[in-house]
């Protein structure tokens, strides 16, 4: 029986021939990634169980993200935490404010993960990266302390999904749009523990930014991890960024798979996320009634992206948003908003009546930069919708793509994007 | 005897040809302010006492910029509280996320407030339209809510302190040196519930930018009002806003002055006040050893202005932020926002390594963008550095010019610009 991708990335990093689903084994760590919220806990952990060192200085990456710039006293303290034991321990990549951006968009973007590798991060959408072909997933506090120690973690072997793509998507549907179809399809538990693995003659219409919004999804159906085929696309992405030698991997043809789903790219609607899980997805059709919203909230590690900026600045620009709306536009890093100055975006984001905020996860957790008061509504392009997951138990969060996003901020209420 | 200006302004607002210092007298009101902290307790006095509608629709202005973009729940619900009074009120000028700044950048920006207006506001910054040559003052909750309903308040009349400038600030002194310089001098209760009153052939050397930030730290040094008098630099920056018919005022040559102060702008250097309070002033020759630094703030009512900006990119063209200083900028409009992307300032600050965030009072009150941990120092171009104010009780904050803020942020320690 042949192996999934996931399956032969961790074999190989457990220096064995094969692995099967069920089997539990160690594996070695390319990088292992902490955020402001969950690196203290960790470097606790690290402390009390006396280590010294990391690993390896250069492979360890902590990102000021979540509730930086500082939100509060607590904040702070854990910022002054981890700037702390980076600068002690010498760690190469250490994010602060003024070098930062969230840290599934920074990652990828600054060629610090990349394909075939084997990453655990203490943050659950750490399985972004599985969009290079690369082997990703959250772990908690005590294994990214474990990881930082001894570059090693123990896993699981998963099952996996198969989704085979083919199709292109319609000019208004993006990677987005497929995930949540895909959640909606298979529910918030459909892939527990598996992998879900994407590929198919498909893929070759797929953007890197549709892959990272699709892989980083993963966890809100339950997946280990998610990942994608490697081609000509991720070369093109991944060889102006990743200046070392790396595998990539792809699936025998004998493996075998929990499930297989064939998926038509070009069948997909715009779809968005009813509160208050992921999975209550509906298309225009299914929306009886006009959805009045108080804000919209464009960014994060899942629509942060330069694309997801060119997308929502092509919708806003000579538009101003409804009255009442409060739009809140977040580059996902620093290199991201400064292109989107260059490119006017920023522009065309103020003249419509956005605010646009310096990076951060913000809001998106109920951080701040956008919380919502009592029975108010949100349409974001973030990845969550929980109960108060932006703000008060009362509220509700849509999720949507970036074009959804702005044609909602526009309209006032929930709407389509029905442009080129 | 004569009056000074403030005591003009108000007679004319009582209808009265003349008022002495001590007076008790009811004055009307051309404007009353609220922001997204005292407005929603005003609303409540207001409703508590069953008014049904504000004075007058157009003289009442609520500005969402302390804890907006909503910090938390909280700021949410008070946000929330704010919009539904204004909409329900009809009130004219509401400034929510997306058209808002802060407020007493604002409010002269639009013209809102002009010369020879009677303003109260429920933050004590109000006083900054003091230098439009308009009455301007802070008051509580209770007064807005009263304010709101009947348009008039309550005031005794101040006694003045008159300061008589003369000369021309070094090119790297601003109005912010001026009044830490001014303050140091007379102490935090020197000015207490007087009028600090700006005259004199040296006033032509002092831009609209530098009068604002000096008029609005007058509440610093314990003042009722800061005002200057009327000028063609009033009038230049007036002109574009306030089209509406406006009075000017100025002092009775034989006004009765508590003291005077006769003020070289030539002999003024570059000022800092240190921790804990705006009078403990030091200019570099006071300081002996190395202040370093964690943070910088480029912002707030008193310095997040164009000229501001503009400054804080001339010094940071081409140079990079110390490591380990986060130096967060914030433009104090959407106006000044956007003026700052037009011409490259924002360009220079993210290549500097700077963040900017959208306008927000955020971490001068110690709201959030920006808050410190134990032991950390800031040097902002804020207005106060009170135990705890931009965070733990255990940090410090050492107030500045936006030269000194920029030139620190470069050097890593408290430092001052030396170019022109």
């Amino acid at each position: 029986m042949g192996m999934t991708m996931t399956q032969k990335i961790l074999a190989e990093h457990a220096h064995v021939a094969e692995v099967k689903a069920g089997q539990l084994i160690e594996v070695d760590l390319d990088m292992v990634l902490g955020n402001d919220i969950t690196s203290p806990v960790a470097i606790k952990e690290f402390e009390k169980y006396g280590f010294e060192q990391v690993f390896d200085p250069g492979r360890v990456t902590m990102v000021m993200d979540h509730f930086a710039p500082n939100k509060d006293i607590k904040a702070a303290q854990q910022c002054k935490a981890c700037r702390t034991f980076a600068y002690a321990k010498n760690i190469k990549h250490f994010y602060d404010v003024g070098e930062m951006g969230i840290e599934h968009a920074l990652l990828p973007e600054k060629g610090i993960v990349g394909p075939g590798e084997c990453i655990i991060g203490a943050d659950s959408h750490t399985c972004t990266y599985g969009a290079l072909n690369a082997f990703s997933t959250g772990v908690g506090s005590t294994d990214m302390a474990a990881g930082m120690a001894t570059g090693k973690c123990w896993f699981k072997i998963p099952e996996a999904i198969k989704f085979d793509l083919r199709g292109k998507l319609a000019p208004n549907v993006s990677g987005k749009d497929v995930i949540l179809h895909i959640i909606g399809m298979i529910g918030v538990d459909g892939a527990l523990y598996k992998s879900m693995e994407f590929s198919g003659v498909g893929l070759r219409n797929l953007t890197m930014d549709d892959r990272l919004a699709m892989a980083n999804m993963a966890i809100e159906a339950g997946a280990k991890n998610g990942i994608f085929a490697y081609d000509e696309i991720t070369e093109a992405y991944v060889k102006e960024r990743v200046h070392r030698p790396y595998k990539t991997y792809e699936a025998d043809s004998d493996a075998d798979y929990a499930n297989v789903y064939h998926i038509d790219l070009s069948a997909i609607k715009p779809t968005i996320a009813f509160p208050h899980l992921p999975e209550n997805t509906k298309t225009m059709e299914d929306i009886k009634e006009n959805i009045v919203i108080d804000q919209v909230v464009i960014g994060s590690c899942t629509n942060g992206r330069l694309s997801d900026m060119e997308t929502a600045a092509k919708i806003l620009k000579g538009k101003h948003v409804a009255k009442g709306v409060r739009t809140i536009i977040i580059p996902a890093t620093q290199a991201i908003y400064k292109e989107c100055m260059k490119r006017g975006y920023m522009e065309i984001f103020i003249d419509a009546g956005c605010v646009v905020s310096t990076p951060t996860c913000g809001p998106c957790l109920g951080g701040y930069m956008g919380i919502l008061a009592e029975g108010e509504r949100c349409v974001a392009t973030t990845n969550r919708n929980f109960v108060g997951r932006m703000g008060h138990v009362e509220s509700e969060v849509y999720l949507a793509s970036p074009a959804t996003a702005a044609a909602s901020a526009i309209a006032g209420h929930i709407a389509v994007w029905e442009g080129e």
